[in-house]
């Protein structure tokens, strides 16, 4: 574990330490599991919480900016944020009301997060994006041109202080409860595909390729 | 429309305003289908974005303590947040990258958390809570008691400033890409729950109740 894996003051799981992990393996693979994140940011004093679409390349989280103009109107060389990627995993009924809890698998990273200029590796964090939300996708669509490259902005963000919390199995209840008459036991949650349903102006011929009939999240 | 549910310069959706939703039917539909929301806080500069429970009761959203220990510890009177609930519908796939998106429905409600002090607020929150993650459940557990609920911190933040977001609907693509011979189309997503999984240690007789075996989000 290197030193920036170390969890800082800033990410140090102060609720129920135990469910803290802070290995980058079980990050990244959360990351990867996760459809869109939720992009926290400030102004004027006032935090900001907005779902966007992402994507992993190594060490770097990509975001795309469509839905941040708001942070990017603001954003001069870089400008701390967090994002936060949750996957909710189960509902976890205990005896007790008290008890009652959730599993789910969630990374905060917190950092600062600037505009991608490049434009060799604003493409690669398009691909990146793209690919992470749907993989396969990227190579059967319309590439993006320099019109549309110039209107995307993309925000970088160093997987670098971050940590992750999971919370997995059944309902820990007080002792005394166990006799307690009801019943117990986790409810498991997870999103699913449904049907695609075909655009109404498909070529002829085309049909839904399998990375979108067979679409599953990786675990 | 109150005065109040005007969306203030803050609330504006910026970016794709013909997405934008401001009434409260629909916001309040929208919160009652999350199961979990995205609290964002600021300390020291630094925003943090949570995950965690809430409920609704009226015109007030209450969020459950225990993961926001870090916002808990610094609140005085009231502290700004914000919190969002989002609800992934389905992956949009255009003919070009750049046109790709998702459905989607979102609330953001920003304003002051207060700590919810009086105890029988406090436990109608709870309820709130519970009530919202899987009707019928707080009936069936064991009510909290005087520790628990003292050891159980509730916030309150009323639903004053928000906005909605909602994109329903297939691909809007450029004119001229309509011939790119590529499938398009919606792949709906749903958060699905399987089979509830029994306790090891359930009292003999127990079964899975209809709100659990029978669980589906309200739409």
């Amino acid at each position: 574990m290197s030193q920036t894996e170390m969890p800082t003051g800033r990410t140090r799981v102060v609720r129920e330490p135990h469910r803290g992990v802070y290995d980058r393996e079980t990050a990244n693979r959360i990351l990867d599991g996760g459809i869109i994140c939720h992009v926290g940011f400030v102004a004027e004093g006032q935090p900001y919480v907005i779902p966007t679409s992402y994507g992993r390349n190594g060490n770097n989280l990509y975001i795309h900016g469509s839905v941040a103009s708001r942070m990017l109107r603001q954003l001069k060389e870089s400008v701390p944020v967090c994002v936060t990627v949750t996957l909710l995993d189960g509902l976890v009924l205990a005896r007790s009301v008290f008890n009652h809890s959730m599993n789910y698998r969630s990374v905060v990273v917190l950092g600062k997060a600037s505009l991608v200029e490049d434009g060799r590796e604003k493409l690669e964090a398009l691909r990146a994006i793209a690919e992470h939300i749907i993989p396969g996708r990227w190579d059967d669509a319309r590439q993006p041109n320099e019109r549309e490259l110039k209107q995307t902005s993309v925000l970088k963000l160093p997987i670098e202080e971050f940590s992750a919390k999971v919370r997995i199995g059944p309902p820990i209840d007080d002792e005394e409860d166990y006799s307690f008459p009801t019943w117990a036991g986790v409810l498991p949650l997870e999103l699913r595909a449904g049907s695609p349903i075909d655009d109404e102006r498909l070529v002829a011929g085309q049909t839904a390729p399998g990375y979108v009939r067979k679409y599953a999240r990786a675990q």
